[in-house]
Order: structure tokens, then C-alpha cells, then sequence
């Protein structure tokens, strides 16, 4: 009998699964809303539901299920499948999500920070297949992180290791939504870099980006890349520094955990090579002079669906 | 019959060796000088005819011996145990010192980086004890560091992680002796903290410290804690910025592995509770606002033997 191992991605707005094979491969995706308000028994309700009919559509049954995995976001007490105060999803407060998913669906279910989950998912598929140490960063409205050391994931005496985007790289430098000055979070996600790019303009720096500001009353950070690209000085500066403050994070991360590979996720990485060359010119710029080093630096590869696949493959990976 | 583990730690100087217990219980030590002008080869001999009179006089023979451990400076490929360039050691090049001094012994051996090796020590039997997470820093004339993850060192995909001095902190800081700029051994190092010491009492500022450097012609580290000690502004300064430095790579280090406990070894401890409280104090002011946070940081218990301790314990690991 086929083994199945079920993906969950829960977010703020929406819940993704898929249904994966023994190999990872895809058989079947689907998503619903999250609708929080419901609270969290309903919410879990709604999972097991989409599940079995997701099962169903594809021919299958519960019976064909080994286990499931679920990536959401923190703070949780990983280990013990429990959701302490998920960000953007109102009234998950202790929920101890992972025997209330094994309650409606009998299997056992594994929890995972969703950024640790993506990471695995590209580590086992995607941009990290082949190698055994790798970092993980994913560039959105915030960064969040995932380490891998020889083969296992990072998660620290508490479950909660791999933040990297509050890793300090300027002490006295901008504040962090986090309370700490000069994580990079503060520099280098695409909010932080619409807002530097912002700052800038309404503090009267001249930018073909001036217009994009007057005309929609905001500057996002696809704007930023985009008049980089065309040749805009204040864009590129900007986006320079975007680029320079991950180089230094990486460079931090070599020092470090030494991984072969340092992938960058999230939707910033839209802006394509022009960011990827502009983070390896950095990072070789800044890197010591002591010896060669093996890290390769590089994009995801699995998009959209990181969140279900990391969290089939690390439910496979836990009950396999 | 006993099982003996022996431990060697592999200097520019000395080399020091200890036979343990399976309990790590240290059975007898000794040392002898390096004497790197003989050669790798004569190097090696010497190790094996230390080991064997040292098991000697303690009542015991090679046959008693299960395993032995080398703890050397890098560059190394620790995995193959080849010695590719030890830093302080002339002549150590690309030695294949575990099958070199296998083929005396004739027992399995294990090459590791030196500072990993005193943490591995200080988290077997030291200040590490009971905790499965925990990032150890040397503080000497350089910085070096150790990582242990889930009860694992943390090797690196090229065995060259843990570079925990040459993490960044300040990017346009300070030049490095590896050529980065703002590492944080060019901060809170031994020697750094001298320098900056130094270098602010040679522009003119005012300390107790310029009789110092008038009468001796240098300052050293122990100078400049003994006179924040006693009450010299300038001195204050510097010491404070070693501290808020180490408290910066804390809390870095902190969103990286997420240690249970950081400890702090090497000749800077010998400054005491003056220095552990201010790291405490910043790293306290620094660290971010959203929880309460587990890590502890204290120092390093095993002093001057956490080096052959650890290198023991480390081939009891590998070949117990």
C-alpha cells in the first residue's frame, strides 16, 4: 500500500496541505482560509475536513497516511506540538495543536517553526539537496531563518534557534520591530528596504522613485529593485545595502556553522540575479583573506510550496 | 580490565598529555616541549614515547588504552586527520598526524580543532555539564570558539565552523588580523584590549594606565582590568566595550544555535566577576524585548586542562 505523507503551511491568511509519496513527489494540493475567528478547535476541525476530502479527490483514504507535519509560525514549544502565541493568527494561544490534529485524523503529527520547515523542504528537494550543512534565509516582510548541521535541523535548547534575521550587524543602528538595534531584519526584509528607500526620498534625495511615491502614495519593495535595475543612484544605493547587510550575515554564518550552502527564499528573491551577484560581490568583498571558502550562495527552488513539502518531509523524516 | 582514554593537546610550546577513565577521571599528566625544529615525524615520536612512560609510571600499558584524542590548531582536515598549516607550529604541514601516530600506538585516533576540544571537555565534565546546547568562546590573544547542537559539535561542512572570533560585529570596524573588518576578536580579544587600551592612553587620553606604559614600555590585558578595577575612567571604557562586544556575539549567537548556556574560558577569566557581570549586564540592555530568554553564561571550570580533557572525552565519543 502507498505510504502518504501530508503538508500543512499554516498562516495568518491561509492554510496550504499537500499529499506527498514516499519520494516527496506532489499528488495533490489544496488550501482553504484560515479564518481564525472560528478559534482553534474549528480551525483543527477544518484541517482534518480538507484533509480527508483532499485524500478522497485523489483516491485515497486516512488508512494510506503515515503521518502529517505542520509549519507555523512562533512562538511554540516545537517539541511538545504546541502553539504558544502564533503571529497573525488571533486566539491561537496554547493550543496544543499536535494532539488536537491526532485526535481527528488518529496519526502522528509533528510541529515546526514554518521557516525551519521551508528549510527542510528545500534541504531535502530543493536549493540544499546533496549537501548536509546549510542556512536557510527567507526575505519577506520580515527574515526568518533555518539552520541545518550535518544533516539534522538546528533548533536550540528551547526551540526557538535560527532567528536570524535579529542577528545584529550595526549595535547602534535602526531599531527592529523586535526591540534590538541593527538586526538585519532592519535592513535587509522587503519592508525594511521600502522604508529605507522611503526615508530617503521624503527626506528629499532626488530618485526617479519621487514619482512612484507622489503617484501611490507608498513605495514598495519591487519598486526599489526595479529602479535599481533602470539605473536609479538612491535605488541602487539602497538595494546595495540590502545586499551588503546579508553578505555580512552570511559571512557571520560561514564563521559559524560553516554550511556548503546558504539559500535565500521569500519573495525579494524576485529581483533575480541582479540581488543574487550583488550579495556574492559583497560577501567576497568582505570574507577574510585566510583561505577559500566552500559556501555557495544561492536561491530557493521550490517557491510557494517550501511550507507543504518541509512539513511532509519532516513528518517522514520524524515517523518515516 | 580498565579502559584508558588519552588525551593530547597539541601547542606551539608545550604538548600536554592525560590518561582518563572511562569516567573521565584524570589518572596522571604530564608535559613536554614541542620542539617543532625536529620535524613532524620527531614530533610524533616523542608524543608516542610520552604516552607510553606516562602510562608507565602510572601502572599501566598501551594495552590498557582504547582510544586517544588530539586537540591542534587549525587549519586542519580534522574528518582525515590531516594537519594542514598549524598556526605556531613551523614545519606542520599537511601531517597526517592520526594515522602517524596510529601507526606507533596502534590505537584509533582523533583529530579535532583545539578550541572545539575545550568545549567539548567543558560540556562533558565542566561548566557545560547538563546541557545539550551550548556555545563555548576562548578569550586569549586571539578569540576562538566551539558549538555544541543537540549533544553534537557542530563541525562545518569543510570542519572549519566556529570561527566564533571572526564574526562580525562593527562592518566598518577595526581591521582584523584575518583581513575582516570589525571581527570581534579585534574587540575583545586579550590583545585587542590591550591595543585599544594603548592606543587611547598614546592619543593623550588620561588613565592611571600611562605610568604603566611609561615604566613597562607596554600595556598587557591584565593591566588595563586590573585598573577599571580600581576606578580609571579610560580603563572603565575599554573593558566596557569587551564586554558590550561579547555581549553582542551573545546575542547573536543566541538567534543562531539558541545555546542553553554560554561559557566563556581562556586568560581573560582571570578577570572575574567584573567582567562575566558587565557581559551579563549588556547582553541583558541588547537582547530583544519579545520574550524571556533561557541562556546562561558563565565561565569555563576545567582550566588549564580543559584541552586534554576534552580530547579524551572526545575519542572516548569516537571510539568508546
Amino acid at each position: 500500500m502507498k505510504k502518504i505523507f501530508v503538508g500543512i503551511d499554516l498562516g495568518g491568511t491561509n492554510i496550504k496541505f499537500g499529499c506527498f509519496d514516499s519520494r516527496m513527489k506532489l499528488i495533490s494540493k489544496t488550501s482553504t482560509p484560515t479564518g481564525a475567528d472560528i478559534g482553534p478547535a474549528g480551525v483543527i476541525d477544518k484541517m482534518a475536513g480538507t484533509i480527508k476530502k483532499l485524500l478522497t479527490d485523489a483516491g485515497l483514504s486516512l488508512e494510506h497516511v503515515r503521518s502529517a507535519g505542520i509549519g507555523s509560525p512562533g512562538p511554540a514549544v516545537y517539541k511538545e506540538g504546541i502553539i504558544i502565541n502564533a503571529a497573525n493568527i488571533p486566539g491561537f494561544k496554547d493550543v496544543p495543536i499536535c494532539r488536537m490534529l491526532n485526535e481527528r485524523l488518529g496519526k502522528p503529527i509533528v510541529l515546526e517553526n514554518d521557516a525551519s520547515v521551508a528549510c527542510w523542504g528545500e534541504y531535502v528537494v530543493g536549493a540544499g539537496k546533496g549537501v548536509k550543512d546549510m542556512v536557510f534565509f527567507t526575505l519577506g516582510t520580515g527574515i526568518g531563518g533555518g539552520i541545518i548541521c550535518n544533516g539534522e535541523l538546528v533548533h536550540g535548547c528551547g526551540g526557538n534557534a535560527s532567528e536570524l534575521g535579529h542577528i545584529i550587524i550595526y549595535p547602534d543602528g535602526r531599531v527592529c520591530s523586535c526591540g534590538q538595534k541593527g538586526c538585519v531584519e532592519a535592513y535587509a526584509s522587503a519592508s525594511a528596504t521600502a522604508k529605507r528607500a522611503t526615508e530617503a526620498v521624503e527626506g528629499g534625495e532626488k530618485s526617479t522613485l519621487k514619482g512612484v511615491l507622489e503617484k501611490r502614495g507608498e513605495i514598495t519593495c519591487k519598486d526599489v529593485f526595479e529602479h535599481s535595475s533602470a539605473g536609479d543612484k538612491l535605488a541602487k544605493r539602497i538595494t546595495d545595502q540590502t545586499a551588503e547587510s546579508l553578505a555580512i550575515v552570511c559571512v557571520n554564518m560561514l564563521h559559524t556553522t560553516e554550511p556548503q550552502r546558504i539559500v535565500f527564499a521569500g519573495g525579494m528573491i524576485a529581483a533575480g540575479e541582479a540581488l543574487l551577484n550583488r550579495i556574492k560581490y559583497f560577501f567576497k568583498k568582505i570574507i577574510w583573506s585566510l583561505k577559500e571558502e566552500p559556501t555557495e550562495i544561492c536561491f530557493a527552488t521550490l517557491g510557494e510550496d517550501a511550507g507543504i513539502i518541509g512539513a511532509a518531509a519532516l513528518a517522514q523524516y520524524t515517523y518515516p
